[in-house]
């Protein structure tokens, strides 16, 4: 099963990471590398240095995605894809995503210094704006690829601060002339930081994920009515924020309800208008996101938190309504690109972990087009989404190889 | 009691209410006119040219607040001072303020139309933002004056999209050379809509404040940590956002506990930061703000919500700080003064009721330095620091009488 020779250099991918953690530092061990940003430009140009000294080939499309291909000996076959994320988090650590885009790359360059070729090509890509974390649609530029979102919706994205999703493009000189699905893949694959503790009690270093936790979310607009904080009576309230501070404790109690069965709930942004001293706020808005490992649990879950809004906005004299709803669940990763990862790990002697992931990745979006699947690879404490988010290479690397095992055993069927 | 002849002329008030009303209109009926912007320039400029036509002489100090003051026959004697202020809230009403100083003003204007003269100077003042709906101390102006608040304070004040107080107020060509307690008065008065529903109910339209609700309020400052919202452990969270909302809804409880003895609860203000999706926030504040008729109870009241923040914060496992805390209560209105405008009153035929004032007014200041006392007139449904804020002329006239003849009478004595 392994391709004879073939193993991640180490020392390299390091330095790659180490790189790349300058570019959108912040505070002592984190990143903000918001996508479209002039830290996303910088990394964008270094990646694409990296791949063109590897001798592939660059293309861009309109969302931005970055493909790197490395040319096979049949190069009308569809190709292998390796892909993730150059972008950060606003408050992330140094490791979500970039790792799972250099060790693709660091697929080509070990594939380069054994002088081997690949019967199919194999595609290196940077997906756009995987976190939402600036333009607030994640998995981007994956969703645009595969078609999943359409070109003027993704083009017409606004940040928090108005600025065009399409107009920052051009700025930064990554507006791209390919269209949606402007390739098939064969294969994609994914190696991601773990974001969870699973492989790090195990003891184990290569995850191996089979499905994904039922996840999803919505905003609620809270709307009540301005009034003075002194003489208005209780009773005579309607305070937005109330009502959004109401809906806030509901669900979390909702979240430790099904603690027990790993569910969760999460409030990630609450805000008011006015917001000031001496005059109740007439608009809030609350940000509600929980996960389920069994989609049953994660429906009733959902039953259950719309009845705490309406209870609990009731309660507050206030009115909502439940806006951008989002959700997903099942990736559908290929079965037979699973084996093939087990097979690999085995041969190279590790043992594997099959993880249910809880978090989106590009991969479910691309296996919405071709076989996918995904590998998990340690963190320490299962940090992530925080500046404190670290790995070791040492456990990083066995999964390093079952991706590179993987990919060029697909390159070459 | 009455002094011969003088009365407010209502229409007259009735047109400057209107012209005010066009100066930072909001939305259909509001009036959104921050302290040191255009629109407060606007108000300060019509006022200021008003009082000169009236006759007064206008003098400014280093906080911006407008002395027109009509000379007495014994000028060296301390005035008889009638203030309120012209600014608005951020999404306000058209009475809030500007009722009491152009009150103030057609003392004025009712004195020279009768060619009375009176012992003592009336002034009539316009004080700096009352309303710390933009710079967020409220009853700046007045605490600047009274020596309450010191002048660097003031001036380096900055508003949320940290425009200074000081430039600010030079801006507007509003930086006057007087510095704090520029003059002595005899008397303080200052009529304002009640914002409460008292006079409506019983039916009377000259409320005379006897005291004021004790009141207190912080600012709570959450601390939490980022996480990932998917793979991150309920009981491994540390959601700033949750800590704020959990706050919220114990703070509420606490208001409706307190509700039968008219103590109220308000939370003015939520915010978290990053706030956005897929990440559990580091940091949230709140603004809490509560008040009771009774000292001892909004004392209890204070202990109550201090320890469920306490437990709250506990719950959601965050940390927090309380800052910024400020109180006012009884503003120890003069007794002698109440009973002038109790006898003015009934010399003209009205009712009063007492009232305790539920707000802050700048004669909470101005009590600090003089005799001071305040008459209520009726709005509509108790409704302000809303758009929907109403008075009619017919129920705001006797109070403005009241003020008339008591100033009038305070000036000859």
């Amino acid at each position: 099963m392994t391709t004879g020779g073939l193993s991640i250099n180490g020392q390299r991918l390091w330095h790659g990471l180490n790189v790349s953690s300058q570019i959108g530092a912040f505070r002592e061990t984190g990143l903000q590398r918001l996508a479209l940003t002039d830290e996303d430009k910088a990394i964008r140009g270094v990646f694409v240095d990296w791949a063109k000294d590897a001798g592939c080939n660059v293309e861009i499309d309109f969302a931005g995605n970055i493909f790197a291909r490395r040319i096979g000996t049949e190069p009308q076959l569809p190709a292998v894809c390796v892909g993730s994320h150059l972008d950060s988090q606003i408050c992330g650590g140094r490791y979500d995503g970039v790792l799972g885009v250099l060790c693709g790359l660091e697929i080509i360059r070990a594939l380069n210094d054994a002088k081997q070729q690949t019967r199919r090509s194999i595609e290196v890509v940077s997906w756009t704006n995987e976190e939402g974390a600036r333009f607030p649609v994640p998995m981007q530029g994956s969703g645009a690829f595969t078609g999943q979102l359409p070109r003027d919706v993704v083009l017409s994205c606004r940040d928090n601060g108005g600025a065009v999703f399409g107009e920052e493009l051009s700025r930064i000189g990554y507006a791209g002339s390919l269209g949606p699905r402007s390739r098939s893949y064969d294969t994609y694959l994914e190696l991601h930081i773990e974001q969870g503790q699973l492989l790090e009690r195990a003891g184990i270093d290569v995850g191996i994920v089979t499905d994904g936790y039922k996840c999803f979310g919505f905003r609620i607009e809270i709307a009540g009515e301005t009034a003075h904080c002194g003489p208005t009576a209780m009773e005579a309230r309607r305070n937005a924020a109330v009502g959004a501070g109401r809906i806030i404790a509901a669900v979390d109690d909702i979240g430790w309800k099904y603690a027990a069965e790993d569910g969760k709930t999460t409030t990630s942004h609450v805000s008011c208008w006015p917001g000031i001293p001496g005059i109740i706020s007439e608009w809030a808005r609350v940000n509600v996101d929980f996960r389920h490992p069994e989609p049953g649990r994660a429906e009733q879950m959902r039953t259950e938190i719309l009845a705490a809004v309406e209870e609990q906005t009731a309660r507050a004299r206030v009115s909502y309504e439940v806006k951008n709803p989002w959700t997903f669940g099942s990736p559908g990763f290929s079965a037979e690109l699973i084996s093939t990862l087990r097979r690999s790990a085995s041969a190279l002697g590790h043992r594997t972990l099959d993880i249910k992931s809880q978090a989106g990745h590009d991969a479910y979006n691309l296996a919405t087009v071709t076989d996918a699947a995904m590998i998990f690879t340690p963190c320490i404490g299962g940090i992530s989404h925080n500046v404190a988010e670290a790995i070791t290479l040492e456990r990083t690397l066995p999964g390093a190889n079952v991706l590179l095992q993987t990919a060029v055993s697909r390159a070459n069927r």
